[in-house]
């Protein structure tokens, strides 16, 4: 299996390429079970710590269209398509939010057509599709009304990788990702981007800022479970996918409230008492916008599965991310 | 006011360039009424037929961006986009769908953006955009899973919009409109033409050929109705459009065995025997995938109206296209 990887060098990519490296193989499009000969790991921001002979890193501009020339050929099997620029950022530069979230798909997909050639193609897709006036719990016939240039950004990709997959073009998968929590490393421009910090920054004995209200309800779901979920998307075949392309992830639904209890619980109270809430309109505004609840029938019942409780998130990032 | 319409030559444009005249002002951004100065109508076909000193008819491919660099200018103060590319041509050629349903669409909205005068913008959608399982009558919140091209640049264009709308990049309004009964001339490469030529062709004393089951539901609005609703979309201020830019028409939820008898009943018993009955599967999979009822909630709270019955389409089109 020749497989690529977009987004490489981010926090998903470098940790799904990991795990791929250890599951040593996938399953191609007739079903078969086959050994991954090559990962081509592209990115335009660095990518280190990853030494494994089936390991080719690429650096370009996705929105490219001669990188994409380059980066998928008749050989290519599979391909996981995480770059993106995250919410905040999108919002901020529409033209860059537009060129990468949906341009440089459109041109990967148009390629591929190009081929003819049919890869498996796994995305992320994201819960900004929603927002307006939603119900408590977002089942998976709630239509997409995104307030925020990212969300339509992935639903326009969302409608894209579906039609071309209906057509045959490509055997497209595109999982709506709840919140990934926690995120280790520093803040980025993600509007979400707190949900990791409340947790993350009190842990490493720093501050943190939560810019919205204690009863903002988020939909969770932890690294682990994203990486397991994104191989379990791109395992199934095209058959069992008799919902369509575009699948509302499980995940755990909390309140900013309950998310500090838990920390609390975990880590004690001095560790929780370093949140300091500092109301932000702008990240309330796009986070507001998005469910903290979902009925996901379609993809339970394809067998992805969800955090069960919010104390074992926390749990898993101390064991993977912090020392003793 | 300077208004631009697009695909001007078409059945509508042509419909609803008369009514403008007619009308002779229409509402600005500001909210005021004012003369209609000129009107743009631009198309690639020839539209003959339209003496007036206030049209002004421009040719060109509405997917070429310099032909959009001309068509609107900061004197632009309204758009109806209803350029397309109708559904079986878009499903039969992949390309050019895409080139005129979803492209030119982008390209222009690009370029009002850079001009910064935030225009009315007035554009048709489609019930295409509608598919997979759907409940008996479809709401305002129901996902929009297209299973054609169609739907799909449809659906794009409506999200594209309804972004542009929120940025403030211009003042969009896209009408989901039903299926258009009775169209006039000859049929089309829509799906859904049939619907018009079982009435049109039978009224002209020749055979019509159905493709679909007696019991198919549709959704259908007359002309007149069309024309009036497009009007409507654009004198809306941007103030009541509280749950967003995109708007499911209102309609007449019929079934064709329905629409028949409605013929019989009207023009008797030979007129209808004109009708054959003769399957066909590529338009009864298309059609079969679009809703045929729908609780249009916001656009009749907003005032768009509907057809109270099919006696009166059919009389519409008799009085107005059929001599004596």
């Amino acid at each position: 299996m020749n497989i690529l990887v977009t987004g490489a060098a981010g926090f998903l990519g470098r940790r799904l390429i990991e795990a791929l490296l250890q599951r040593g193989s996938l399953t191609d499009r007739a079903g078969k079970s086959r050994p991954i000969g090559q990962i081509v790991a592209f990115d335009m921001v660095e990518l280190t710590g990853i030494d494994d002979p089936r390991v080719k890193v690429v650096y370009g501009d996705i929105a490219d269209p001669e990188v994409v020339q380059r980066l998928i050929d008749a050989n290519t099997d599979s391909i996981f398509h995480l770059a993106a620029v995250v919410s905040s950022q999108a919002e901020g530069d529409f033209e860059l939010g537009m060129r990468i979230n949906f341009t440089a798909t459109q041109a990967m997909l148009e390629h591929i057509r190009k081929l003819g050639t049919r890869p498996k193609w796994v995305m992320t897709s994201s819960v900004a599709v929603f927002g307006g006036e939603l119900p408590e719990r977002v089942g998976d016939d709630h239509v997409w009304s995104p307030k925020s240039s990212y969300g339509t950004q992935k639903a326009m990709s969302d409608l894209l990788l579906a039609d071309y997959s209906r057509r045959a073009y490509v055997d497209g998968r595109s999982l709506r990702m709840p919140t990934i929590v926690v995120r280790p490393g520093k803040p980025n421009m993600a509007a979400s981007s707190f949900a990791s910090g409340i947790i993350r920054e009190p842990l490493n004995g720093e501050q943190s800022v939560c810019p919205v209200p204690l009863d903002t309800r988020l939909w969770l779901m932890s690294p682990a479970q994203a990486i397991g979920n994104l191989i379990h998307g791109h395992e199934l075949s095209a058959e069992q996918l008799t919902q369509g392309r575009v699948i509302n992830m499980p995940g755990l639904s909390i309140t900013v409230e309950q998310m500090i209890e838990a920390l609390r619980q975990t880590a004690g109270a001095e560790v929780a008492g370093r949140i300091r809430m500092e109301r932000n309109p702008a990240i309330e505004r796009i986070v507001g916008s998005w469910p903290g609840n979902f009925y996901a029938t379609y993809s339970q019942d394809l067998g992805f599965t969800a955090d069960e409780n919010f104390t074992d998130v926390i749990e898993q990032y101390r064991n993977e991310y912090l020392p003793g």
